[in-house]
């Protein structure tokens, strides 16, 4: 399984078009390794399959270890839990049950086989490698992080509007590592004018291999950016979503594969989501800088006392860089709004990812 | 000399009226501790005499190990160099020089009076024991600390002014033995007539002799308090400075002195002393909360582009109390401006405390 887990968590920055990063060894009757995969994105086979073509007639009464409990559903590429039956494995061992529980059941399919199965086995890491897919499987929306990079005085720009830069290298390049984990890269059309940004990834990668797949870019808002903007150059896909409603705004990106978004501001799309109940975790990257003036990190929410303060708690506290370079990075978990239940399809059997 | 270190640090919660925190041990001529005594406030014997007072005639001959160069002025107990002398010690063994160049001497007092003397021994430990008075000794002022509870939108106060509470009792706590440690606290007019504090030290003493003297209570700014204000109460000694100036403020307040002075709000005060260059270290308690709206952290700085921001470096970022009570306290160092020289006496001789 320890292999299985490894294999599954190979190539953190790829994109699978909303599928779960799984992976999968194929053991002989006698036990020897003789086969292994990872799924490689939408479209593309599953880890089992994958793991399958390479062992051959070899898997015939041998064990099947996959971090994901086999999928039961025809998907683009056909159900899992099939092949493992027609390739003749006694055994199938996985760590993560199917999250969606309308969509389960590739566990009973192979029992109904006559396959031995058994769960549950490291599903706390398998479950760590797609937090992200998990939580969307489940809530039926995208995990929603907030990144603000801010003053000790809580500003995100200087009264002119000029935000470049509040933080230093260090805190920008752990931003870059966010946006590359990120399914989407959300920004509001005020920030597009004021910034331009680009929201794309630009980490320093090990290796080849580690290259991100870029996140889908997002502006969210109605004011028309211009064709010029350098969010619409041609280094990565953009969405402009064209409303100012948070939840329409998730539930697109959810209809597109996204699994997790990253709202990169401004104050204005931080208190839309916010006043929506829509944020799961907040990234603070507060900055050794005092400006006294300019926006405050987050727009109006509508409290008025203290006893209606938006609440979380605190779940990780870094320093990020070195002398005069140093950030500190506080993240908050936040409670969200129940899941909103799909309108389109309020039974949905089906994953809305592929596998 | 670590003995010695020891007995100086002994109750950090007593105020020194202006008074470093000195320890003393005497050794006789055959290296046996014979005497040894700590400084327990103005008014009372220095390190030196107490320690003498213990070893009497067995002090002749003998070393004396001091932590800070013995003072050769006359204040209200009289010169130790020459208490030193007359006790017949042959040898001095001091850490930290006088950081008062035109007070120093003892050493050169000893020396002429045909006293062996080594000094800067395990002078780091004794100068991070005294730092604040070693600043205020050197450049002419107390150091200033400036405390600040804020959101994660580094809001200081609801919209509607209420403030309490931002922070958890953890971090609250945390501020108390801020407190204790400060000669003074200071608040402005506005955070006195908004929130009533107390402005004392509210500490759990770990023993008896942790119970902390209380700092002097100041309040910044014109505008008149009502005599039942709870900083007016007799739990300890209140001081109006009724001045908007931050230069007169330190001027005052080490005339009577104070060696470090807590500034704890609100964002009118704080945005005085930061624009006039008078905050050395800015202390930040960021609790987990959202407001998006109420006042800033820091009032106007007259700072319009990002280029012109306040900038310091973080020199400690720590985790305080846990779960949902969990907030950072971030620790900043400032630049801060040239030491103001005293019109009183550019050139004065004397301490201002009475070591
Ligand atoms: N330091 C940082 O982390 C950081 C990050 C990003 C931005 N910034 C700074 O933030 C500033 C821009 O912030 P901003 O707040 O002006 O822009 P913004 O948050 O990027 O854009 C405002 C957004 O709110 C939407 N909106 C406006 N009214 C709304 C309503 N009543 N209900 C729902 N949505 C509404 C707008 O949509 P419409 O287009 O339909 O009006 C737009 O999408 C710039 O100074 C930038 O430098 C700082
Ligand atoms: N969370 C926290 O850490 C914290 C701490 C403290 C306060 N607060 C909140 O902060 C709010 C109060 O803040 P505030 O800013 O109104 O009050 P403040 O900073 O306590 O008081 C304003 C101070 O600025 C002085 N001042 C006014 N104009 C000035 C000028 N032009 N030059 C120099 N000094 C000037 C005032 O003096 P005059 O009297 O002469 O006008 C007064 O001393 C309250 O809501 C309180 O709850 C929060």
């Amino acid at each position: 399984m320890q292999r299985a887990l490894d294999l599954a968590a190979t190539g953190a920055f790829h994109r699978r078009g909303g599928n779960p990063r799984v992976g999968c060894v194929i053991l002989d009757a006698t036990g020897a390794v003789v086969g292994q995969g990872h799924h490689r994105g939408a479209g593309t086979p599953h880890a089992e399959v994958a793991a399958l073509a390479v062992a051959g007639p070899a898997a015939r009464g041998g064990t099947a270890v996959v971090t994901l409990e086999p999928c039961a559903h025809q998907g683009r590429t056909g159900p899992c839990a099939d092949a493992l039956i027609e390739a003749g494995i006694a055994r199938v061992i996985f760590a993560q049950p199917d999250p969606n529980p309308l969509a389960a059941g590739g566990a009973a399919r192979l029992r109904a086989a006559g396959v031995t199965v058994i769960g549950n086995v490291g599903a706390d890491r398998a479950i760590m490698i797609n937090s992200d897919w998990t939580f969307a499987q489940q809530h039926r929306r995208p995990w929603v992080r907030l990144k603000i990079a801010s003053t000790l005085d809580g500003r995100v720009a200087a009264a002119d509007g000029s935000s470049q830069w509040i933080t230093s290298t260090a805190a920008r390049a752990d931003g870059h590592l966010l946006r590359a984990r990120s399914d989407a890269v959300l920004a509001g059309t005020g920030t597009v004018l004021a910034d331009n940004p680009r929201l794309t990834a630009r980490t320093v990668p090990d290796s080849a291999d580690q290259q991100p797949d870029q996140p889908l870019r997002v502006v969210f808002g109605t004011t028309e950016i211009p064709a010029d903007a350098a969010v619409l150059d041609d280094s990565a896909e953009t969405a402009l979503l064209r409303t100012r409603s948070a939840p329409v705004a998730l539930r697109t990106l959810r209809e597109r594969g996204v699994s997790s978004v990253l709202i990169e501001g401004g104050p204005g799309v931080a208190a839309t989501f916010l006043e929506a109940g829509l944020v799961d975790e907040l990234i603070s990257y507060i900055a050794p800088v005092l400006l006294g003036a300019g926006p405050a990190a987050v727009g109006d929410l509508g409290i008025w006392r203290i006893d209606d303060a938006l609440r979380g708690e605190i779940t990780d506290i870094t320093s990020i860089g070195t002398g005069t370079e140093r950030c500190a990075r506080i993240t908050t978990r936040l409670r969200t709004a129940a899941p909103t239940p799909d309108p389109q399809h309020p039974h949905s059997p089906h994953h809305e990812g592929d596998h």
